[in-house]
């Protein structure tokens, strides 16, 4: 039966989502709050600002209206940026609890909010009423947009409270470009999809400085160790972080000089100020809001992380760059799980 | 106490080990078969063929007698070619046993043994009789031999199978460029460094296909999956694959075009025949050796590898590379961890 789905947020990859949802026969409402926007949407049927040179198909029908977005929805997608998910979900839970709508909810945002540290499923449930969800899921992986619109493979993993339900989503963004796994691990698949920026960042950091290929891949490794125990004491299975939404995601943020963050992190590892790092970029980088709730959290839990506690400290406290990684290097030996 | 150690394979990463435990204030001795290597490496401390612009120190004996390589060592390190660990054990084994000598054995190469798929932990450990050795330990992770030498920051496994081995090894290699973590899982870390050759393969053909970074991060992602259920099944804990040996090595060597495997499989990729690619190359591509040996091994454990499965039809079977990757795509749905 065709599906009735609504994508919150007409980014890069809420309206890449919206096409794939599209191609593959379910009817899509693209909400977005810009009204220029969403006219040449409907219009040109193009969304410049953040896919360059792609034409979207008409059947998606885009608007500024969240009420008309959610109408007789089966699903909603939340694609809007982390720290106004908790805004939008209230908006929305509003209106579902006035229509007495029942929904399955989904995410595809990666970050952790600023002032709680929470998780983007915990917002959600915390903002819509358990009578207005039938399962609130989360779909993460190595997916770089504008490599989605040139048909690149691509592989994600969809983690669920509800196992039908991620079923059903599997279904419906699988084809013969995007695969789809389902994972039970909805707490595994948003800590390693939101702390990846933090190994971004440091990964840009030693690029920066001149190290090579041996340092890349011992951070990233090292970082995902440090990732994968701070989400099993939450309650994570320790094998999400070798999957998709973990390792995954990270070779892509970590290895690529398109990640905004690798980007941050290689002017401060040549040597430019935090500020200037931040005036340069001209946008949010997420990794450094990223590293100071995974430094908090990681205190919380008693959780060791040496590698973001380093960074932490060169963010936050002027710590050297160079003095910091000697620290790193000259620790105790130690066994590789602990 | 200043241990004796004998390094056995004078190739680029035996020479540079053999630097760093000189460096660190270890009694070396390096061995190779070949006269002229010996002579270069007493009389002008270079090993011109393997490790270009780099200086040796004076303190490295070279020698040809293997005899003289293993007299009273402490260690015996083999970083000789995965296909000749057992003609050198066995010569090593003889000499052991008329002397009496109890040594411990590391081994730092990565492969498997083609005609017997072994690891070379076994292969040691059925050639070197018992009461001529103390430990059996490898030593793998991402280090390419030409970072080492500029003091890139290098991170390695040692697995034994004794502890206070692993520790002590830990010891003799560590300093401010080099870490060193302890690990008990030899199957493991075996596994992970030699199976990452075909993953290596992999991303080399999809990038000579055109597929780009989320299709990159996808392969390695899968390919480890497997890699792992194939290791958990000779008994490694899955956790190996998560660490140094197993998805940082896979990073370097599948993300780089310096690995022999990647520059293969990308010509693959381009539509070159094997036979044209493996003339092209001059050198043994380990990858399509430890293909059939993984595939083999896989058909006798009855474990799901269909990455593995994939390149060894287009490698032994003449099957289309894009036919074979659609087939891949359009398999029924999964859960990511199985």
């Amino acid at each position: 039966m065709t599906k009735e789905i609504a994508v919150l947020g007409a980014g890069s990859w809420g309206s890449v989502l919206a096409g794939i949802l599209d191609e593959n026969g379910s009817n899509v409402k693209l909400w977005s709050y810009n009204k220029d926007q969403v006219k040449e949407l409907n219009e040109q049927h193009t969304n410049s600002k953040y896919i360059k040179d792609y034409t979207f198909s008409k059947s998606i029908k885009a608007t500024n209206d969240l009420g008309e977005a959610i109408e007789d929805v089966d699903y909603i997608l939340f694609v809007v940026p982390t720290q106004v998910t908790r805004s939008v979900a209230r908006q929305v839970s509003a209106i579902l609890k006035e229509r007495h709508q029942w929904v399955n909810i989904i995410h595809a945002s990666k970050g952790i909010e600023e002032k709680t540290y929470s998780r983007l499923s915990q917002v959600l449930a915390q903002e819509i009423a358990p009578e207005n969800r039938k399962s609130i899921s989360v779909l993460s992986g190595p997916s770089q947009a504008e490599d989605v619109v040139t048909k690149d493979i691509t592989l994600v993993t969809v983690a669920s409270d509800n196992q039908k339900a991620a079923k059903e989503i599997q279904s419906l963004f699988m084809n013969h470009y995007f695969r789809v796994y389902t994972s039970d691990d909805v707490i595994g698949v948003e800590i390693g999809a939101a702390l990846k920026n933090i190994i971004a960042l440091g990964a840009g950091a030693l690029y920066g400085l001149g190290y090579k290929d041996n340092a890349k891949a011992a951070l990233i490794t090292r970082g995902l160790a440090e990732i994968s125990r701070l989400g099993t004491s939450f309650g994570a299975n320790p094998l999400t972080f070798i999957g998709l939404s973990g390792v995954g995601d990270l070779i892509v943020t970590a290895t690529s000089s398109n990640s905004r963050n690798w980007r941050a992190g290689n002017e401060l590892g040549r040597g430019e100020s935090l500020d200037q790092v931040i005036k340069n970029m001209g946008m949010v980088i997420e990794g450094i809001a990223t590293t100071r709730a995974a430094y908090q959290l990681s205190k919380q839990r008693g959780v060791e992380m040496p590698i973001t506690s380093a960074i932490y400290h060169v963010l936050y406290d002027g710590a050297d760059i160079k003095e910091t990684i000697n620290q790193l290097m000259t620790r105790e030996g130690r066994s590789e799980i602990e």
